[in-house]
């Protein structure tokens, strides 16, 4: 048999942690991320298979200056947050999140079962920003190529 | 009830046309492919949710210069063919083609079903080419940002 390529995205080692400062932390508590993108060694975009459990978030809501992101929800139900309001997204739904639209979003999962999805977004760790309405939270690109998150007037947590 | 966002990927209007020339045009008979991310303006990345009738290969065996791919699928059973030689996928397994990976790649749906996944790609038109290693056809980027079939010595079909 030949070398298998392909990989059960399900079997993936997830990773459980968040660069969030606390306070925020808490509010993605029992989210898992398996990374699928970088299985393959993709750096143009990356492509999660994220598991929300009951009552964690997606992330804080937010939108990206330079990324574009697009979610497709596999199993369960979750709660699409903006500026319009809130819908309820199910297995088949899919969602984009155009970069520099000001529009802030998350998901949540007010169901009582898990709820997964696939999260893709393109890789602009250089230039792309990311702004937080709700929370005195803000990622300005510092050349690092990392996602170093600030107060919003700038002071480290 | 707010405006929503979400859509049902599944009942996004197909498009069935392909760019290649005869007489390679027969080999993707049948494909559908729904523009998940063009419903969102997203153009740093296309995500498709491609459907295989039986028969049907995804493409010609193909590697891009510049652009990453990744493949998930989500109903049915397909045949991953690379230099590594066949697999077969299923719901849940993963692939992904790292731009300039010279090692072809399609898939063809040998069931007697039909099958789906979601594509994922980068869109590096400006500079993308793409190598077919089993057929006399090549795309070059001209500038244009369209991808433009040729033979492999560069005379139009």
């Amino acid at each position: 048999m030949a070398l298998r390529k392909a990989r059960r995205a399900g079997e993936v080692e997830p990773r459980t942690g968040t660069n969030y400062p606390d306070p925020f932390r808490a509010r993605v508590q029992g989210r898992l991320k398996r990374a699928l993108g970088d299985l393959f060694g993709l750096d143009q975009f990356g492509v999660n298979l994220t598991e929300l459990p009951p009552g964690a978030f997606s992330a804080l809501r937010h939108w990206h200056s330079h990324e574009d992101e697009l979610v497709c929800v596999l199993e369960g139900e979750v709660t699409l947050i903006t500026d319009a309001g809130e819908e309820v997204l199910r297995p088949g739904d899919c969602v984009g999140f155009k970069a520099g639209a000001a529009d802030g979003h998350h998901l949540t999962n007010r169901s009582k079962g898990p709820v997964r999805y696939l999260e893709i977004g393109s890789r602009r760790f250089d230039v792309d920003a990311v702004v937080y309405p709700d929370d005195d939270l803000a990622v300005q690109p510092d050349g690092s190529g990392r996602h170093r998150m600030v107060r919003k007037d700038g002071t480290p947590y």
